[in-house]
């Protein structure tokens, strides 16, 4: 069997046909749900892109493999998806983003900066990379795409920035896509040229040269991801009335939480505070979805004349949301579902998923759940004094587990933002947050500052912040409880598997001490 | 300015001459405490050996350097006190005991097995070893005792076990030391010959050895540890009379809290809920612990002597107490003072500390404050992002910083245990227990079962549980807020330096990434 795991970045859970948007056309995902099964609560354990991607490849908390923001590196003494499948004899090619920082420190420290192959998978996080592309920014050596670009005779500097994410004004003018004002624009780039097309190409040209042996993909799209410029058609397919509506009321901004108060100062929260802004880069960004859609048609009808989609897992996921203007935010990183809930489809090709196909699985999944998922469909063991997450093959395969999880877990640090200053912060280590999310509750609790608590039952919009509520105090408490629990039971002890340790019980005489006795 | 950090393993707090015992007599640390600062309530962060220790070598708690119990590898992520000083081109010497396990798995992964100079560092955590003797049990070509045995004429297959702790019975057969019955008798070794002489023999050659350069040993003894085996004249220094009165009342044993009562059925405490064994043994812990008095006496004299005790900066600890039939317990572990608290004596030899010398500190302090004081005495910069505890100087310098830490964390993994198998677990890291002392509480938070607490106001001898007292709710729920609080700021994210998040702040346009500008 073969793996494919695509994960687009910034993608709302509600941007989905499947998932109710009334406007958004998904033709291709939508299929993908109708073969597998889609998880309409699935949850990033962090709404930040590095933490929650470490977290999807290392199947743990971000409070356990501490790379707590972007461009924090993940520790050499962490094991991601990679390196475990290495151990299997299987490789995880990637053709995209990852945001993977190499740990120099850690790596000096351990004198593996030779350039060992060893060195060499270890900073790139344990993948073997086809194509490493991060986007947001112009695009390296790593990346095949500049050549690309100029092969196809993008000229200039810097081809991405005056191409890829710009547009032309009316007199001719080079208008940065850095600027949201013109992301109504169609991107100076040729719709086969974009960023998204490329990477589908990288995808199914492996897939080409693997031919029959089986393989493992990573493919990991840098959209619809900021900068918003989408290319023609894709830039003009909705209007700012097939849009969803704005999810904000003028009571979010009446004793507001500190930290969402320092956030709603953010410069791209002011603009989302402009509706001009929302209606100019929502239909954008509902634009580059359905060019999203688009190249994963391509990509499967590729997979499926090769007669491979019928041996193919494939899981489809995003990294966070995007408030894009909702709760008066811009970008991601807090807890509201507009940001901490994504879309996740699961299609197990075989014969024990048949009676799930179709399925909307309402359980609660999380990122974490993706290396056990993908380690137990490759008959991989799950190291799982490492792995928190939990695999998903019970319920693809129609089975009821009694004992599944009732929330969800994800946490901020916001140290490394605009906010920490604003609000006069130095101790880096207490400039945290953690969150709760079951059926009823978002519940958040912030290092020195008020709680959040929303009630969904009755604001399932997350509108009324119940964190200082006198009469929510008992549950606020029963939450805190909770999550004591749960930051008291994460897996610290790495260096030890389970089954030493089950094994090791009690053995003191077996290597000789004999304390205790009379 | 030269550092001896030394450590005795097992050692009670309560029995130093200095801190009150009424018979017990230790002239040297007594004298010790009287040209420093003695710590009253000096406390380790784990009351097992291993995690106490990674604990002082780290400075780091338990959660966040993942040794969670005896011989659980220090995981090649962690930084050691000898790595920090290593970087400042200072040695960590060793002489004795650190229970540090190489972490197999994490070298072999990195592939760091080939002896090395870095790989050797590595397995030994950071120390280098002139003489490793972790005890209890017949040491092996890693120390020079057993070939310094056989050459003071000791004979047998195994002279640690046939002499060093073993007595000879009244028809001439051997008894072995790890039956506490035989704990009365002397040892078959020569004082001289004994565990402890020769390892301060060890320390008093390498100094000899350094000559004038500028050393830093750390002297670690493995002894009063069991067996309790002391050699004459120690054996019989003190009389059953002449000991501290067992802590323990029958109503502890009412409706006893599940863990508590599966600890107590251990062999080690079921032997010491009997009489004769707390009879027996007690007096020859506290010769062990004179004996070990003596010798630190005969190295001070030596430093003295070689004009080096002017210039030599004295940290003398230990891992964690002995319950010795206390609270019907044998062994440590769990969490009552007699385990939890420990000596704690600082000796600054600067004319800084010339104000506090003779001073006994009530505040509290943490074996994670030995990392951060030693590298601040060096002049050698604390990696903040790692390390949690907080240097000592400013208390050993008179000083009276107003945020000084209220309470001192300590926490058990008892997957290892019997009493995990009593309590039919299967959930390996649900095993956990965590604990707060203030001056007034001590409380212990556990996973799955109930809570403990101590009122040392009322009870200074923790007798009375109020872990499910209906009066003392509020109490509990207080310092599990405390407690959720403490885990939420651990240093989880050791890969950015506290400097480069600081720089890093807010610094996304210096990247070339202009995100949310309208």
């Amino acid at each position: 069997m073969n793996v494919l795991f695509i994960m687009a970045d910034q993608f709302r859970w509600d941007h989905l046909g499947c998932a109710g948007h009334p406007y958004l056309k998904t033709p291709h995902l939508d299929a993908l749900a109708a073969r597998g099964v889609r998880f309409a609560n699935a949850f990033v354990n962090s709404g930040v892109c590095g933490p929650s991607r470490m977290s999807y490849y290392t199947g743990r908390y971000p409070v356990s493999h501490g790379a707590t923001w972007n461009r924090v590196p993940l520790s050499v003494g962490e094991v991601t998806l990679g390196e475990m499948l290495k151990g299997a004899g299987l490789t995880l090619a990637l053709a995209g983003k990852t945001h993977v920082m190499p740990d120099r420190q850690g790596l000096a420290r351990l004198q593996l900066e030779g350039g060992s192959e060893l060195a060499t998978l270890l900073a790139r996080g344990g993948f073997e990379e086809i194509d490493r592309y991060d986007g947001h920014h112009a695009p390296g050596t790593e990346s095949g795409y500049p050549a690309f670009l100029r092969a196809m005779g993008y000229g200039g500097d810097d081809p991405w920035s005056e191409h890829v994410i710009a547009a032309l004004g009316p007199g001719g003018e080079l208008l940065s896509g850095w600027h949201m004002r013109h992301c109504h624009l169609p991107a100076r780039v040729q719709e086969a040229h974009s960023e998204t097309a490329y990477m589908t190409d990288q995808a199914m040209a492996f897939v080409d040269r693997v031919g029959d042996r089986p393989w493992v993909l990573h493919l990991s799209y840098v959209k619809p991801h900021w900068p918003y410029m989408a290319p023609a058609p894709y830039h003009a397919l909705y209007t700012a009335g097939q849009c969803l509506p704005v999810l904000r009321s003028a009571a979010e901004r009446d004793d507001e939480h500190p930290v969402l108060a320092a956030y709603r100062q953010h410069e791209e929260s002011v603009s989302f505070q402009r509706d001009d802004c929302i209606r100019t880069v929502r239909p954008a960004y509902q634009g580059l979805i359905s060019q999203l859609d688009h190249h994963l048609g391509r990509l499967f009808a590729h997979l499926d004349a090769r007669r491979q989609l019928k041996d193919t897992l494939v899981v489809f996921t995003a990294d966070h949301g995007d408030y894009l203007g909702d709760h008066w935010l811009g970008e991601k990183e807090l807890f509201h579902d507009t940001v901490q809930k994504v879309p996740f489809i699961v299609c197990d090709p075989r014969p024990q998923a048949d009676a799930t196909r179709g399925r909307v699985e309402s359980r609660f999944v999380e990122a974490v759940d993706v290396v056990p998922t993908l380690l137990e469909a490759l008959d991989v063991p799950v190291p799982t004094h490492r792995v928190e997450g939990r695999s998903l093959l019970p319920l693809l395969h129609g089975q009821a587990p009694a004992d599944w999880r009732d929330m969800a877990y994800s946490e901020l640090d916001y140290s490394w933002r605009q906010a920490r200053l604003t609000l006069g912060k130095t101790r880096l280590e207490r400039c945290r947050a953690f969150s709760l999310r079951t059926e009823r509750w978002r519940y958040v609790y912030w290092l020195d500052e008020p709680e959040q608590l929303y009630d969904l039952q009755a604001d399932p919009d997350e509108m009324h912040d119940l964190g200082r509520a006198d009469g929510s105090a008992a549950v606020r408490a029963g939450l805190r409880e909770r999550l004591l629990a749960f930051l008291a039971a994460r897996r610290h002890r790495t260096t030890v598997t389970d089954a030493q340790n089950l094994a090791g019980t009690a053995q003191h005489k077996r290597a000789g001490v004999f304390y205790g006795q009379w």
